[in-house]
């Protein structure tokens, strides 16, 4: 047996959040909200123009693309973006094979937006050979709609190919790449797309509180009069804040502010080849380890994208999920409950302020956790 | 010539803000959010239900109210309460006396949803005879939209003589109180409403990154379907919570923590009574010291909220609004320009954390500042 390790809690004393978001963040990110400041005050105004002006570098889009901030979570920010950007007339192909993928579906619907879907399981990516023939066989089809990394299962969809033939075929590409954006490579001179979702609360490790979308700029001034609310009009926020520098609507400044001190330090960590490395890393411990466990990942390596791993449930009796989960929390970490159809099962996420002492720390404690419970190590899955 | 006070500035350094909102808020309030919460865990589970228990106490709406939280900012909520409220085949009638009866019927006009405009000055309550004459005539009606305290002026609406109006023709009434939540008494045991709209960044002292609905249980149990927008859905959003304690999507969970604290703060000072007698406090030593200096409210007493107050721009030629806001920045002090067309007006905010001691402070300062930019004390106005 070995030596119970100490619980783990980051700096500020807090479990580690081994989830999909909101995540553990450094505490430079925190402190910096300890602060007010007026919305239309010029020194609120400055940090925000960072934001906005620093967010489009990531897929390398300057120039190209301009960033148009929307209060929320990030599915405000799909909103948005499905909404302002697929037009009355309009119809969308939605690629899914997860959660996420049947909500942009669900968006569509409300909005009263035509569409159609292509899906998969969700350990598998979407056909190539069906989309094209979906789209050459339907020439309603303005908007194609593919999520970058599929957080259900921590799948990472192949958005450079779908880009691709989308834009063989004439059409225009939308991305949700919520839990991907600034791990995974996206870039605009290479991959064509009309905009991308992301949030505040992933990758970038910011708090949540605020989505934003990343719009090809000749293709937003398209988007007048699209929209279906007020607040979610990508269009008019962005004629607002372009004009005076100001947001519409009351910004979350406190929110801001720290995710400018997030993107800071994701600049300085050398940006999506920094991080994505370090992710990359903590996946591989995690996999590694929970692997000699007994642990069984749902997905092939080559899917696999190093952001948040599904485990399959052990089959093991004695492995009582609550308690597991419990015991851990316990223990200083915080896991992520399944949210698949294929199969029983639970997630792990590599994202956030962790390294890979704090993933080998959290093995160990994984392996304490199971010989507590008397699930035979290597017997798990 | 009064010896010069030295700058102002809350114990966190920052200048004081005698705006709408955002606030200065409290310490206490910031430093809660030096934290990592998961927004699925027990932890944070609990702290969000005291907030949603808690909100309804202020209007007295315990049991038949409950709080629907609405990611984003106050116009979010405004924006969820009318769509998921007046359905498609409803009606609303908008009473309009500034910018936020306006952006009401903007909503409202994005939606779709058929509706007609009572509007009066800035400076002017609306007519409840008018108002009864239009409800009486257009039976189609089925909606009335108020604002509480319209921030544009700072005028006081009648929203108790609205409501009985309302009621007594047999329609509903919903309230954007944004800016006097918890300030202004609404009692939902003698004022009849179906919801009531507000934001975390207004007189509870929270920062922004939410807005909230209190919705009476019964009317909100009609409101199924009604929505133009997944995430503006407050039948959705609440059928969710109150399910599984979870949002729907992600919660700005900093937010949230600070806007528990504020609240506990709110109570500590005697709730509504406590805090609305600090703000008229703070009103009256405002008006008192700039009508000394020569300043002239918009409104006469009767009409003006404790909230916020207009002041004529002074027709010296010597007072230049830009340096007056510069120099009193410098000095710690952050106000707010006007937004109305009746009159060139600037705006001086009474809400946040902002004591007596404060308020004299900041009229000393602007004899200071007056002084400097050579406009003559008393001839200002
Ligand atoms: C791919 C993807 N899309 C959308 C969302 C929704 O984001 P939010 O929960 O911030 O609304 C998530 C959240 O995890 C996600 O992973
Ligand atoms: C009366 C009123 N309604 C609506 C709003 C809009 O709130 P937000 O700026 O948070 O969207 C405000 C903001 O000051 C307000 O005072």
């Amino acid at each position: 047996m070995p030596s119970a390790p100490r619980p783990a809690a980051s700096v500020t004393g807090d479990p580690l959040l081994l989830t999909p978001g909101p995540l553990t963040t450094s505490k430079s990110v925190k402190e910096v909200m300890v602060h007010d400041w007026g919305s239309r005050d010029a020194t609120f105004i400055a940090i925000n123009k960072a934001v906005l002006d620093g967010l489009p570098r990531i897929i390398h889009g300057e120039g190209e693309f301009v960033t148009v901030p929307m209060q929320g979570s990030g599915t405000f920010a799909v909103e948005a973006m499905l909404t302002s950007f697929v037009p009355k007339g309009g119809k969308a192909l939605v690629l899914v094979n997860g959660a996420y993928g049947l909500r942009a579906k669900k968006i569509l619907d409300v909005a009263g937006r035509a569409n159609v879907v292509h899906e998969t399981a969700e350990d598998t990516p979407p056909d190539l050979a069906e989309i094209e023939q979906i789209l050459t066989k339907d020439s309603a089809i303005t908007h194609v709609f593919a999520v970058h990394c599929e957080t259900t299962s921590g799948i990472r969809n192949p958005v450079e190919a779908v880009a691709a033939l989308v834009a063989r075929l004439g059409r225009r590409l939308l991305i949700d790449a919520m839990s991907a954006f600034g791990a995974l490579p996206l870039d605009a001179r290479e991959v064509a797309f009309d905009a991308v979702a992301a949030s505040s609360n992933k990758c970038i490790q910011g708090v949540p509180g605020l989505g934003f979308v990343l719009a090809r700029k000749a293709a937003l001034e398209e988007t007048k009069g699209n929209a279906t609310t007020l607040t979610l009009d990508l269009y008019d926020q962005h004629q607002a804040i372009s004009k005076t520098g100001q947001y519409r609507f009351t910004p979350p400044i406190h929110v801001i502010v720290a995710f400018h001190q997030a993107l800071q330090e994701f600049f300085a960590e050398g940006g999506v080849a920094g991080r994505g490395e370090r992710y990359a890393e903590n996946a591989r411990i995690l996999i590694d380890g929970m692997g000699r466990l007994g642990f069984r990942t749902l997905l092939p390596a080559a899917r696999q994208a190093p952001i948040i791993v599904t485990f399959h449930m052990p089959k093991d009796e004695a492995f009582v999920f609550q308690r597991f989960y419990d015991a851990l929390k316990d223990r200083g970490y915080v896991i992520y409950p399944g949210k698949l159809t294929v199969a029983d099962s639970f997630r792990i996420g590599c994202i956030g302020d962790l390294h890979a002492n704090d993933m080998s720390a959290f093995v160990a404690t994984v392996a304490e956790v199971l010989d507590e419970m008397g699930v035979g190590l290597k017997s798990a899955a």
